[in-house]
């Protein structure tokens, strides 16, 4: 198979770029820990050149398309938003130019806003593409969460990113097993499913700081073993996420598969019908069907 | 007015004594920032007497009654809950004593735990003595609501604590402004009631942490001032913590004056009848009603 084009993934914290074939295959990838935050802001071309000098030196010079917060105000580009519902089509149309250290261009898609069910606004940018590649895969309406530090649940409706709301679940976990009460003083953590399903139980069921304090309390008096209290506050964040239920027969979980395991555990318990799809497969999909709807063709 | 006892109130971070008047006036103060976290553990004998000394010349040995964290397991010595019901008796009954350096002895009340509406455990150190200060001030069951931190939304039934549950409404305000991507890069912040109303009536409807992220999207798109993210953040939190109507017609706020102020906009923007009680005078009333209800007089 042949190189024939470059899909770049520029995030806040990662650059990973994928060689892409005339087929949609992956031939190659490279991948630093590169993000927006490492680079001055007029020094995209020539970071990105040597991020993927190594191709260069093979391949010359290929099409370049780019996602993610690299197309941010802090990114190379601001590319303004396309507002839902959005289809490929949509994204392709508003596709956006940079020049490259050859003279060549290179594309950044734009990210994607909406207002969300409680009617406030959201923005996400790099998600997008993988909910088009979802709607490759699926090939009919759906709901998904792409999980992550801020988790997406995205409506997929006739062919185009209908709605999505932010939870900020990897987060808020976060926040407090680093910085709160609950997860001071606490020996080694290891996971423990009765734990997890326990804090997914309470989660799902109670409005979410009336019963964030019971990490603390179940602690002591021993109905949470202290290594197991990082599992509770998993459980009870994954349970309120799923603490509204506007959606259809099955959910479509995206991303990467070692969380993965602790939402399909919750899911199963609340006996939600859920398939896991990989985050990659979804990115290189949408890409690929975006790169083909990109009529413009000048990189 | 001759000076007859002291009250204490010894926390995790302050330490304040009232000299008090058998009559249950407060005739003198002293505060430090001297509370559990700063003091070792066998150390508690001198420095407490360190920190009442100016009193011990002129009035000699006084009763001394404690109450707070002083009582856990950080503390001079850990005094066990009570649990609900809990009324100024049953604290009475259950006081502790410790050895003074004089050889005199110091009473310590306990704490009051229960099990809250949600079914996890609940423990409380130095509220319950608001509670019954409250109590005494009232003469009929109430709500309330003892905000800060840990903010404990109470129900006195019957002259007792009948139950209660925590909110972590000051810690999460905290580490949502101090360490979130929704605190990062902030301009100097001022109050805006028309934010911090926003704030409390999207908190107050919808799930907690599907909403927290438009404290991020209101503010890129102009919605919401940067200079008011904190507010917005506040209104959120504070209108969250009433997302749950099982109160009696009115609710009593106990605590500082300057917190009050932003739960009594929200309550009148909920059209919750409430008053502000003071918490100091709370505190004292209970504590002089528990000191008249110990029996033992052992000092």
């Amino acid at each position: 198979m042949k190189a024939s084009w470059i899909a770049v993934d520029w995030g806040t914290t990662n650059f990973r770029a994928f060689l892409m074939s005339d087929t949609g295959e992956c031939l190659d990838k490279i991948q630093q820990a590169k993000g927006l935050l490492s680079v001055d802001q007029d020094q995209f071309p020539q970071v990105f050149d040597e991020l993927i000098s190594r191709w260069n030196g093979i391949y010359g010079h290929l099409p370049v398309i780019m996602a993610g917060m690299v197309g941010s105000q802090q990114g190379w580009c601001e590319v303004p938003y396309v507002h839902t519902p959005a289809s490929a089509q949509d994204l392709a149309n508003n596709i956006h130019s940079v020049d490259l250290l050859s003279g060549n261009k290179a594309k950044i898609v734009s990210g994607v806003r909406c207002i969300n069910a409680f009617g406030n606004p959201e923005v996400m940018r790099g998600e997008e593409i993988q909910l088009i590649g979802l709607g490759e895969i699926i090939k009919c309406d759906f709901n998904a969460i792409l999980f992550g530090t801020h988790s997406k649940n995205a409506y997929w409706c006739d062919g185009k990113i209908e709605s999505y709301s932010t939870v900020m679940t990897g987060e808020l976990y976060s926040l407090l097993v680093n910085h709160s009460i609950l997860g001071k003083s606490l020996p080694e953590q290891v996971f423990n499913k009765d734990v997890f399903i326990k804090g997914v139980e309470i989660g799902n069921k109670y409005p979410l700081n009336h019963v964030l304090f019971s990490a603390r309390t179940f602690k002591l008096f021993d109905d949470v073993q202290d290594t197991n209290i990082h599992t509770y506050i998993s459980g009870l964040l994954i349970g309120h996420e799923f603490i509204i239920s506007n959606r259809l027969n099955k959910l479509y979980l995206v991303g990467s598969q070692k969380l993965a395991s602790n939402y399909a555990l919750a899911l199963e318990h609340l006996n939600i019908e859920f398939d896991v799809i990989d985050g990659d497969e979804c990115f290189l999909k949408g890409m690929t069907k975006i790169y083909s709807k990109d009529e413009s063709n000048e990189y």
